[in-house]
């Protein structure tokens, strides 16, 4: 039976993949109202500046700074209110020294005012109450009760953005602000990079569909699926090649297949050492330069195979559910995001907990231990759930992944941990 | 000017919300495979136990370990392999005392057999090696080096879960081991909780669509893109009403409309208090019991209006896009997994990083900064992007909002602090 060799640690196995993975998919033009999750192509600048005008941060009046300079409760400074800028359109009015202008939040400041009493820092005579639709007998005096500085109340043009300002970089995962930034701008498509078509087989003479009933010794596929939605967590196509069984022409002709359609295929390398053997022979023969690594050093998922055929990655995954979840998370996910050009891969969510019990391990493995979170007294609680990683509902029943660190031999009940949530 | 009035804290005031939402949305059924981040209508349990049968965990052969027992390297146990169980059939294997089997990773165990010996802990005369397709002269005589215990290597009938076991609660979140999970016991299709259908109206006579070129005074909707982003990764389906202008009656109109047909409304309580007056009224109308509360102990975000129409949630955002994202995250996510009938929110992605300058507040506030992360030399580096609540790029800048508590009056630099991803 071959020996397992080039077992690498996982970051170590991930920089080798990442080395033959040079080239990003090619880009499409979208909406960008859809482009959420999606990865910008190209970076993006600022095609106007933002604020294209000054606007008010307050409900209140227009005024020139200098004109308040002074004022105070005791000592008010007088103004009178000549006209309002209505909300949405230009500021017409024009400012003469100790005049001032209704402005409304968000609403323009007229040229010839440099900055904005809040309303809460004036008084009116006759009890003037501002309004959506305004209609006030001009002048009107008021009070300013306390004096602002030049700018004060005002946003400034480009005070959000300035004039061709890169915005987003190349290779940035848009989220929902991102989307607003880019709309406020006005840019109302965006080139964003193809989504990876990510194939996926099953592999096994025992591995039937879920809806057919097992027989004895069948069980159904399911790391089809939990592939699949991680696939699509990442931002990935997941196209399903269905379930093959442990023949070595079989395997080879629907992988060459599926592989030509996708950007990235996911194999199961099976449970028997025959199988995976087969497996690596597989990917070897799909094209160059074929088997990366045999061997990963964590626990779940030590014997999983990474590979690169043309350009695209290619992934024998162990066919236990909990080593395939922890394995394409650990090496899929990652290669996905690569594919779309990303360069900081988004952080993972993360909580601290406290271990209730001891786990062991062995240095130079890094080990994913499935675990259970409850509020506890002084913070989270983490709990393993133990069990062989053939059990998907070790995973099922787990909040996150606590990692056990390449050089720890092991974690003691009460040290505080990183749970991954999963 | 009206008072703001009933001002909560944001646990209350959320508390306040839900004590209103009684009713989760009705169910409807879809295959299993696309039900990932969708929330179980009712409990689900196991049709059968899983696995069905007794499975291997190992290559090598199947034993009835008593006739193991005392084995070892200088005295191994003989036994006599008298034939195999394929991968995917049943084990149709008898074993006589002193017999053995082989068997796969994941294949059946034979009746008449209790352990299984790894295949690395024995040896035959003859170098049998176990291949997929395997085809051996039976009977052959291996050596045993080490004695197996009763189940060694043996994978229990219902040891991932038993027949009848409640395996996922009602108003569980499907994760991919979940569908995962589901599919293993042949659950293909599942009764999911319809998605929220969540409808959105932007407001204010400047407000001008993301495609219209800016005249002075006007400003792009950003709200309507950012508000449906936060709504589709809640599992919610937005609904876009479009941009109301500043006025009663049609705003009132629009509303009624398009809550209508959709389980939630979010509007723009605009940014001026006269809008806001108006927003207010407008919900009160809608019907009962309309405004819960008038403002929430938040920064950015105060003047957040929240109510229920007719077991609706009914929402009015700040204007200002920072404040309306961070509120819709407060108060607009909950609610769309609240409607779901999610008992157990999803622990939100937190990060521990050190702050690298101080932050000012004040006591009976909550108050959120979006930060930027970078990696320090003892961990992440949590970074303040200041900027006024107007400023969309605050948000884009940022990778997440740390968070400072209602009662602390500021955060130090060096102090370790959690950043909500954003």
């Amino acid at each position: 039976m071959p020996e397992f060799f080039n077992v690498l640690p996982p970051d170590e196995a991930r920089e080798l993949l990442f080395q033959h993975l040079t080239a990003v998919l090619p880009s499409k033009t979208v909406p960008t109202p859809e482009a959420n999750g999606r990865v910008l192509a190209t970076a993006v600048t600022a095609p106007h500046a933002l604020p294209q005008f000054r606007r008010s941060t307050m409900d209140g009046y227009a005024v020139r700074a200098a004109n308040t300079f002074g004022a105070s409760e005791s000592l008010p400074a007088f103004l009178q209110v000549v006209g309002e800028v209505p909300m949405g359109q230009p500021a017409k009015v024009t400012l003469g020294t100790g005049q001032a202008a209704i402005v409304h939040t968000g609403g323009m400041i007229p040229e010839t005012a440099d900055a904005v009493v809040q309303i809460e820092q004036t008084q009116t005579v006759s009890g003037v109450q501002l309004s959506v639709s305004g209609n006030y007998a001009y002048p009107f005096e008021i009070e300013v009760l306390k004096s602002v500085a030049v700018g004060q109340n005002v946003l400034q043009v480009g005070e959000d953005v300035p004039l061709g300002a890169e915005i987003l970089p190349q290779g940035h995962i848009l989220r929902p602000q991102d989307l607003g930034g880019l709309l406020a701008l006005g840019i109302v498509s965006i080139d964003v990079v193809r989504r990876p078509r990510v194939g996926i087989l099953a592999t096994g003479d025992e591995v039937i569909a879920p809806k057919e009933t097992a027989a004895p010794g069948q069980i159904r596929d399911i790391n089809s699926y939990t592939v699949a939605g991680l696939v699509e967590q990442a931002g990935g196509v997941p196209i399903l090649g269905g379930i093959i069984p442990d023949e070595f022409a079989t395997l080879e002709t629907a992988a060459a297949n599926l592989l030509a359609e996708t950007d990235m295929l996911v194999m199961s390398a099976g449970s028997s050492v025959s199988v995976r053997d087969m497996t690596v022979q597989v990917i070897d023969r799909l094209g160059s330069p074929g088997v990366l690594l045999h061997g990963v050093a964590t626990r779940p998922g030590k014997p999983t195979i990474v590979g690169v055929v043309e350009g695209k990655p290619v992934l024998g995954l162990p066919g236990n559910p909990v080593s395939a979840m922890v394995q394409f998370d650990m090496f899929g996910v990652p290669a996905i995001y690569h594919l779309q050009g990303v360069k900081k891969m988004p952080r993972r969510g993360l909580v601290w907990a406290q271990l209730s019990q001891n786990i062991a391990s062995e240095t130079g493995r890094e080990d994913y231990v499935p675990a259970r979170l409850a509020d506890g007294p002084e913070g989270l609680l983490a709990t393993p759930v133990f069990g062989k990683s053939n059990l998907i509902y070790t995973l099922v029943n787990a909040d996150g992944l606590i990692k056990v660190p390449l050089n720890k031999g092991g974690l003691l009940a009460g040290d505080w941990v990183e749970v991954r949530l999963f």
